[in-house]
Order: structure tokens, then sequence, then C-alpha cells
């Protein structure tokens, strides 16, 4: 079996996911060419070396110039906050990697651009990695479209609502600073959305969007606090430099219409990625939280029998499915990055492409920032 | 018991449901002051005088001028298409009869607000028949918000979805074409939920509205087609004058966002009038389809063991429920009309007004319009 | 429009449900034959009288031999408890009336033969009020399977739960005696549960049966006292001799085996009324709580698209719908009074039989009989 | 870090999900001991290779005694089908390898009795993998009970619902046939359920059961064919001698009545392992298909805000769930083979014993044991 060489940079949550899925992905797919798992990067040696032995990364950097310099490695694995993702990208394409990037693509659409450029001229396989699509529910849902079986689109209805920072006392990290962040919800959960949206139903042509903070102070952050902890809080206090929620609406370049509901501060939502599609024959509903369903409706049915249908998209014939268990034995969030891996590895062996890549990340940063010039403007934005 | 005179105009499907609220209060509620059912007024004699033996109306009137003027009315039931709600009002205003007025207020904002003033100067109790705040899951949801379970509202999540016009040969009914209709689900659909999210949020200060058209020629129905009869199509066409399709982003007075979805064209979807509240320290959800039930979470619950939980509002110690059945026997429809006569009898015994009213009506109807202007103009409305 | 009268015996909860049925069937329901609300009956005097004036019943007895021997009457209905159905039973058929009477039907098996015989013999017409057959999803149901969309039926699983006596102070109800009630949720809840079987599988061969009891002894009831009244507590206590709660294991004629569950201490489930059936092309469920809705699974669905999907029985091609509202306009538990009296009229009408009637509930009962013998015995009982 | 070394003996389905296990139990847990890949062990060397090298297994056998006196090897896991655990259990007891041992225990109650005896004579640690003990789900429930958050239990109602062999043409494979299934859904289905109710409810007392065929004979399987093949037929048949689907009723030591029912004829049920649990104080309900949730519902929350919550046990804060994603990111099947080996690492390094083991497998084969003879008697058994 051939292999290719990875190198990972970051090692915090999305480390631990890409890596699984590095690690996962031959042993549940016949892959042609097998990731080697070779060099693990971050700037903390210590906290590496313990992630690389785990996971069973060959080696450690500290630096990551020398991973994308590094001639033994083939794939750069981006698994680091979106501000630092434009300077790693650049010099990977300019040292001929493919490149495994985390969303969203940049902290601008410049940025994504310039990445996109330079992927392409240098002739490198790039994959962004909305890992939503890659659910066999959303598969699913887009075969049947594909099919006809949704017939023509009118209403795409999406929302992305969590709720990890209602309490006020929640710190201001770097999710919540423009510097760092770019934007809030907009950004980091309305970039998944827009994805879907452009997988399932097309090209956006105009976005309005409005959104608000409801919470502008928070305390700082103490030394080395990335998360909440409850219990004693700062009583100095910092300016919160993004939305706390974004609304789009949006048309269509086919004529359908879509909202976008993406906010931080839906008590009770953890994770409610989701959406309904309305169509001229059919319509679908999805919620990440329950991602092995598909809801399903059909005019085809008869009369007397239509409803919408809860699909368990655990079947053999389902995309995914046959690499795993039996039907009704579920699957869960880790299972789209072995997917991703899978798909990866199979379009370098085919030399072909993959998506959502480059290409994609920056038709959703365009989304995303007409959107916040929308918000600001209180107007509608034509997309060029 | 005391009594009081009703008489209805229009006695189709709105005819129906009102006379079965006026006859079905007094058996269930224990009313100070009686409805009569006492004139029933339609242009077509023969069709009035049937629904009035039916129903129980005493005696008929095929001239509404008559109703309004009759010194033995006390009450008038507005039960027409809402383009003639404006004239009727009037009169029966100007002739000190109370009004029951079904939704929405009026074909304009300004009629609406004249109807408005004319209720208001000649005194009268005025009624506007949003029935579905009298649903009990409905009043639960405001008595939670009010006693301080919900706290401060960030979100409203809006939406009300049907299907009866996705097949391209449902002819071009009056509610298609603007003469009649005014606009589309905007008004139909909308002012529903409108009128919810006044009652549950509070004030909209801001409007972003898009509306579309999936369809723009249908069928002209032929002679007498009220509805849609599968089967020959008239070839003859005209043009459909109102939206398909109303989407809207709002800014609350008290700061909350909110979204709103109504559409004719959402598959699948029969009467899916929906809302998600999210604030500070708990959320709500409603679905009109089992409108038995309120979604509620709470953020006081202990830590792992929070959750939305299924409260079946059938319980004795829910709004309206006491009048009914046991636990867990539910209720439909048409009880919100029941409770709605109930309410408007006590108000006259008490001399207190009820909501919503044309205040109200007049409030929602400055909202829609407010769309419809953003969805012209691409801009973000202020409400004055 | 010929009309025949109806005298009602008991004014209780059965009573208003009752009513509410013959006031609304000819209202919404082309009735040839109008029942007239004629006498009610009940030991209060004045009570009844309320009652009476209330519904609009023309007169009031307070010995219900006055009833059932009056010539005036057509039809006698029995909103009586079920200990007292057997003798009035007798008599209205001695008389030559017609009966309309509540479930189950009556105290005992024996008591339910003589009271079939007697309808037989007078050749009245006779109806056993198991009113859920009469929902329209549950007559979906049947006609689903009467077209062979189940197949071949392999399971039932069929609950009654109910929660209303878990607390130990509850007090000992007429419910809970042996005397009036014979037996606890084996008659009241699984006579339903039963019923429906009977009606959508078939006849029932042997049964096995599991009964307990969780709560031994209770306060005895004041004086007067129906219901549950939160608050002091009578110390003196008595036994209860009814079980608590009562499962069954079946097998059917032909040859699909079936399980029942009935019980008063399903803390959480109000009226639980569930069913699932499994056959060899499709499958159903059904939940009472959300009764406009029926769960149905085709093996005809494409192999990637099968699910169960939520009918909303609400179109006007679902059984009886198109007598009330709009598609998604839900319908609620008094409805089923309202078909039941509807359907009677009609067979009155016809002169043909209705169902569920007297053999059925005798077929019910034998069922009921041979499952508390079994759980006496500890041993499968074979029905004759 | 210590390790031990791990014998797998079998390489199908249960090869692949228990290899994930030993595998990912490090990655993302913190072990003590970490379990070392070493022997993997089939009859067919080729294929026992392949599964080897994907796992990383370091080396293979195809003569399982070899593995169970190999004195390199600590662990022995038996992943065979259940009528070959027997003779493998006792030799690596004997051998004083620790035992990993899949569900069910073995073909019969006097087997499974042996094999607990060889362990604890030998004092190794045994585990049997009912894994879905493991689900934060349900670990949540039986933390629930254990606080008293439930009350003293009235119902256990149980299901384990599949539809794989609904098809007649559904090959006689092993599964279907007495010599090497010993029974059907009741052992394979049934097992599971009793092990949740022992595991959260308590110890069975009594137990009636019901069993039938659906369809008594099938086509011979062909040549190495293992599961259902969509296409030509083997026209030869056989007898089924397990039956099709198994109810149980049962009386429970502490006083609850329970219920169970395992089918693999309820078609359109995938996986449905669903237990319901009524108690004083709450209620909870589980289904397998959604294994991140739990239902819940609460006496003690207020009157008029009581329902079945929806618990997502994807907290950091239940069971498990630290080691994986934030909340709402769901887990899947496979993950309750990981907590297993982690809980199992943890039991050798401490020195303690893990449950479910061979004692628990020797309780749940007397219930299941006692049910058989309860549907050959058509009597009520008491266990002893």
């Amino acid at each position: 079996m051939r292999s290719m060489n990875v190198g990972i940079i970051g090692y915090r949550f999305m480390g631990k996911a890409h890596s699984n899925g590095w690690l996962k992905a031959p042993l549940f797919f016949d892959l042609n060419i097998k990731p080697e798992l070779k060099v693990a990067c971050g700037r903390n040696r210590e906290a590496v070396e313990a992630f690389a032995q785990k996971w069973g990364w060959q080696r450690v950097e500290t630096d990551w110039k020398k991973v994308v310099e590094d001639p033994e490695i083939d794939i750069v694995d981006i698994s680091l906050p979106q501000h630092l993702h434009y300077e790693v990208a650049l010099a990977a394409a300019a040292n001929g990697k493919h490149i495994f990037c985390e969303k969203p693509l940049a902290h601008s659409l410049q940025q994504a651009e310039a990445m996109l450029k330079a992927a392409e001229d240098n002739g490198v396989l790039h994959y962004l990695n909305h890992n939503y699509r890659r659910t066999p529910a959303v598969q699913l849902a887009k075969q049947f479209i594909d099919e006809g079986k949704i017939g023509r689109i009118f209403h795409w209805r999406g929302a992305y609502q969590q709720d990890w920072i209602v309490d006020p006392n929640f710190p201001l990290t770097w999710q919540l600073q423009k510097e760092t962040a770019h934007a809030g919800p907009q950004w980091d959960l309305n970039s998944h959305s827009v994805d879907l949206a452009h997988f399932l139903v097309g090209d956006i042509k105009t976005v309005s969007c409005l959104t608000t903070n409801f919470i502008t102070e928070r305390p700082l952050p103490r030394q080395g606090e990335t998360a909440f902890s409850k219990g004693s809080v700062n009583t100095e206090k910092g300016k919160v430099t993004v939305e706390d929620a974004a609304l789009m609406m949006v048309e269509f370049e086919n004529g359908a219409i879509g909202s976008f509901e993406a906010t931080r501060f839906a008590t009770g939502r953890k994770n409610a990625h989701t959406f309904e599609i309305y169509g001229s024959k059919g319509s679908l509903a999805f919620n990440l939280e329950r991602m092995n369903e598909l809801q399903y409706f059909s005019n085809d049915d008869p009369d007397n029998a239509q409803g919408f249908r809860t699909i368990m998209a655990t079947e053999s014939s389902h995309p995914y499915v046959s690499h795993w268990w039996p039907p009704g034995h579920i699957i869960g969030y880790e299972h789209g990055f072995v997917h991703a891996v899978a798909d990866f590895m199979e379009a370098l062996d085919k030399k072909e492409t993959i998506t959502p890549n480059f290409t994609d990340g920056v038709r959703i940063l365009k989304v995303l920032e007409a959107g916040l010039a929308s918000a600001r403007s209180g107007q509608k934005v034509e997309l060029s």
C-alpha cells in the first residue's frame, strides 16, 4: 500500500478530532493511499509531545515553518484557530504540500482569496473541513435533490444555535474579539450553514443581515483561561467586539429564498445546526443533534398517506454507512472527520479535486462578508 | 342570566368557526352574560338560511346594514374576508355595537386606523380574533414569561408555513390578488405571528423584509370556484399580484431580535405555526400542529438534568383547561374561538377591554406594512 | 328533517361529553335523523336541572325508570358508571329503546352477555362507546390494514398509561373498589386497548396476564369527594381491592402476538393510549395524546428512503375530517363523541348495525376476564 | 506507562468493534495500563492477517488454544459467536487470563455457570460486554435512580425490536438454528434488555413468557453466506428452530413489574432498544436509536411546568462525556466499546471487579431460560 506523510499543526480540540480522522480512516475504509501520522506541531513542546505520543504522531515540531518546508511531508493539516490559517496555508502551498484545512477558511475574504490562489498556482489539493457535509443524512439529502425528488427548491430555512455565552460572566475569550475571530457566529456558525446551503440549494445572489449584541462587556480571561470555568470571576472587563447573533435573509440564483440564524444565545440549544428545504415535489429537514436522521416528505406518496418520514440514515444503502455498523447503530460527530480523510486520500489517489475546498471557502466568506456589510448599512447587498 | 344579542356577518369557514364559539362558550364556561345567536347575514339567502337553521341563528338578513343598524343587536361578529371589514366595522361602531372581528384587521393600515378610531370614539368593545393567543399552551408561555421564568428575551424565531398553492394549477383565487387580499402570507400568516410576538416579546422597532413569487401566473378560477378542486384546469391565466412568501428580520424595543417566515410553499407543512423564544433563564417552543404542547427549557434545572421538556398543557392548572377534559385529553383548533367568546363576554360583563383588539391590529399592520415597504426598498425600516 | 328523542342518564364527566356529541353532530354532519335532546336524568334534581338547562335538554327526571319507559324516548344514552349499566340497559331494551352506552360495557361478563341478549331479542340498535375507534387516525390505520398496506400482522404492542393514583394519599374512590369497579385498569383502560386490537388485528385466542398492587391501603374519601383534592387527608384508611396495573400477553387467532400494558402508575403519562402494529409490508403507531397523527412505515418505499412517516390525519381525504377544518387544524378528544353520534344516527337511518356494540363488548370482557383469571392462576388461558 | 497484552479471538463484526475499542480507549482516556494489541486469532489465516494488519494486531494465530496458553498474553478477548464462548473461556481462565467476553455469555445456563466458576476459581477479571450500559444516557439514568430522583420504581417497559428477517427469503443462518444460537431474540436481544433491567431496576423474581414463529421454514444459506444478499434464493429449505419473537412479563424482587418484547419482525425498527421506567417521584425513557438522549419526568417540577424533558447526555457533567466532544456533539454505537475497554483497564489497574460480568451473565441467562420454560409450559416460573 502506498502512503503519504501528514504533518498536523495544532493539537487542541481540532487536533484531536483530526488525528482521530487520520487514524481511523484506513481502518474503516479501503484506502489506496494510507496517511502516515508523521509530525505534530505546536508551540508548547511538552504539550505537543504528549499529544503526539498519544495519537501516534511519529515526531514533533514547535515551529510550523519546519513542517511546511519538510521534504518528507506530503500533506499539511491546518488545525489552528482561523486567524492563523493564512500564513501557514500560503507557505504550505508554496512548498507544494496538499492542504487539509479546518474551517472557517480565513480571517478575511482577502486572505481566503490569496489562499485559494496560492493553492491553485501550486497545483496542490486543497480541502476545507466543513465536515457536516459528510454526514450520511446530509449526503442522502443531496442525492434526493440531485435525483429530482425535491423538485424545484423554494425555501432554505437554516439555523445554527448554541448557548455557551449566555452567562454574562463567560470571559472575553479570543472568539469574542474581532482581532482574533473577525466576527462572531456569522463567521463561526453561519459558515457551516452557508456551506450546506451552497451544497444543497446553490449560489446566493443577495444578502440582508441583522446582527446584535446582548452583552457588550465581559470579564477578561485570566491567565491561560481558554474556556468557561464557573467560579470566581475577573472583575476587570473588556469590550465584546464581535456580534452575539446574526440573522440573514438571502435570495439564491435559482429563485429560492433562504433564512439563516446563528447565535450563541439560544438557551438550551447546544449544537442545533438545522435546516429545512422545501421544494415543488418534496421537502427535507435535518438536525445535527440527531445527525443520523433525515426528515423527508414526498408529494408522490398517496394523498392520504403523506407525511414527513424519519429516515434512519444507517442503512448500508446510505452514503458511507457500509463502512460502519448494521442498521440502527448510529454514528457520531467525529465520523465526519473520518469520512473527510477517506475522501481526501481518495482524491489524492485519483488526482481529483475534493469539495468543499478553498474555492468554496471563498464563496462562503463572500456571503458572510456581504452579511456583515448589510448589517452595518441596513441594506440588502448584491453579491457580485 | 343576562344575555346579549349577536349578529354574525359571513357564514363560510369563519362563520362556522365563530358560530361554534358562540354556541359552546356558555356550555363550557359560566358566563354572566350569555350570547344569543340572533341574526345571521349573508348575500345568498338560501345559503345563509341553511346556515342559520343549522347553528340556531334565530333569523337571517341579506343586507349587512340591516344588522349593524338593528336596535336589537348588541354585538356584531365580522366573519367576512378582510377587505370587507372596514365598512362594516365603521357602521357597527357608529351604531354603538360591540365588535368581534376576524383577522387580519383590515385591508390596509389606513383602514385599520380608522376602524380603531371609530371603535374608540363610540366607546364600543372591540376584539380582533387572533385566536391562537387563546391556546392554553400559548397562555402558559405568557405566564412563564411574566413570572420571569424565561428572563431577558434574546430571540424570537417564528414561522407560519403552509403548502396549499404549491401546485401551479391552483387557481387565482381572491387570496392571490392584491385588490382583495392586499398581500399574501405577509398579511394572512405573518399577522398571526406578529400578534404572538407582540404578545410574548414586545413591540417591534425595525423591520427588514424579503418577499418573492415562485409562480407568477395561475389559471383563472372558474365560476364559483373558491378552493382547489383537482381536475380540469382553466387555460386562461391571470397574474398573481401578492407575494408567495415573506421573510422578516426585526429588532424589538427591548433589545431582542426576531425572525419571521410566512409561506404557502412549504411542501408538507399544513398549518405549521411555530415559534421559539430564547431568554437568559429559559426558553420556549410551540407548534400549532401540536397545540396542546409547550416546550420549555429551564436554566434552573440541575446542570446534568437540563433539557427541553414537553408540557402537555392539559392540566387543570393550565389556562382554560379546567373547563374541558381531564389531563391528556387534548383540545383542538376550534377551542380558541370558544375561549375568545368566553373572554369577550366576560369583558362585556366587567366593562373591561379585551386583547388583542383594534389597537393591536393597528400595531400589527404597521409592522406588516413596514415589511412590505422594506421588501420593495431592500432597506431596513424603522417603525415610528 | 326527521328526528328522534334522546334520554340521557348520568350528567357528570360522561354526561357532558355525550351531550356535546348529541349537540354538535347535527351541526357538523348532514344527518337524516336529528337527535332531540329530550330528557336528562340524575338523582340530584338541582344538579341535573342545571345540567339540562346548560346543554339544552328539554326536561329532567330523577328516576331512570321513567326515562326508559317514556314512550316519547327513542334512544337511551347510558352515561353512568359501569356497575349501573346492566339494569338500565335491560330495561331500555325491554322497552324497545335504542341504546348508546358508555364503556366498559358492564360490571361482569355475565351482565354483558345478558345485555347483549336483551338488545338482540328486542331488536334495538346497541352501541358501545369505545370512542377512540372514531379518531381519524385510527380509522385511517384500519383503512391501511384493510387495503393490505400492512400485510400480514405480526405484532400488536399496546399500552394505556395514566398516573392519577401515584400519590398514596389519593383516596379510595369507587374506581379502586371491586364492588363498584369490578377491576382496575384491566377493566377501565385495557377495555379500550382490547377494543382497538380487535378492530385492527382480530380475535384473541389466548391470554396471559400479570396484575399487581403498589399501594394496598388508601385514605377513605370524605363525604362527597369524588376526585383528588390536595390538602388534608383522611386518616381512616381502607383496602384497595382492584389491581393497580395489568399486563397481558396474547395470541391472536391469525397468528399475531400482542402485549398490553394498563396502569395508573406511569408517572408523567396522562392519557398515553398507544399502539404499535408491525406487519409484513408495513407498520403503524399511534398515541392518543397526539391523536391527529398516525405513524406509518412502508416496505414499498425505496430502500434508501424508508422511515416512519408522521401522517397528520387532518386532510379532507381522511375519515371524518371533511366535516371539520382545513389541513393541519387539529381536532380533540371530544370529537370522537361527535363522530359516534353521527354514525349512530346514520345507523338508525339506514337500519344497520354499528360497531363497537354489545357483541364487541362481550368479546372484550371475555378477554379481560380471562386476563384476571390468568393473573390469579399464573397460567395462560385459552379463550373458548 | 504499564501495558498488558491482549489476544483477540474472532475478527468479524465484533472483532472490528472490539479492536476499535482497544485502539481508541488509550487515546481518549488516561489509562494507567495501556492495552497492547498483541495477537489476533481466527481460523482463516489470510482473513485474520488482513484484519490484524489493518487494526495493528502485532501477530496472528489460527488456533485459539495457542492464544489462551500464550504466556505473553494477559487478556483474552472473546469476540466469537456465543456457542463458542464456553470452551475458550474455560481454557483462558485456567491459564490465568483476564477475560473480556462478548454477549450473550454462553449457549446455556450450565455453560455460563461453569464459566463463572472457572473465572472465580482462577481469580481472573471477567467482563461481559453488554455495552449499552456504558452509554452516557444509561449511566445517567442509573445515577438518577441511585440519587432517588425516580423514587420507588413501579414499572419497567422494555423492548428490543429489529426487522432483519421479515423477508421469508432471508436464509436459515446460524442465528436461526438451535444448535448454534440456542434461542432467537430471547437470547440475542432480551439478554441486553434483561441486563439493563437488572442494572436499573433490580433482580427478577418471576417470569411469564410467550414465544412464537411467524415463518417456520427458510431457504438454506449457500456456501459462505452469512448474511442476507437479495437475489436468487436457494430452493432447498430447512426448519427454523428458534423463536422469531419473545414477550415476557416479570415481577421484580422489589415489587416492580416489567414487560419485555424482543423481535426480529418489527418492520421499520432497526435497532430499537427502548425502555421506560416509572417511579413514585419521576420517570425515564430511552431509545438506543437516539442513544445520546434521556427522557426524564420529575414530579418535583412545579405543577404547571411538568413534562418529559429530553436531556442531551452530551454535557461534560454526564458520564464519559468529558473524554469526547463539546455539548451537542453526539457519540455513536462504537463508543460503548471504548468505554468498556477503558473501564476494564481501570479495573485491572485498581484490582477491582467490573460489571456486568459472568455473575451478571448467569443471572441474565437464568431469566432467559426461565422465560423459555414458561413459553413451553404456559405457566409463570419462579426464579430460585
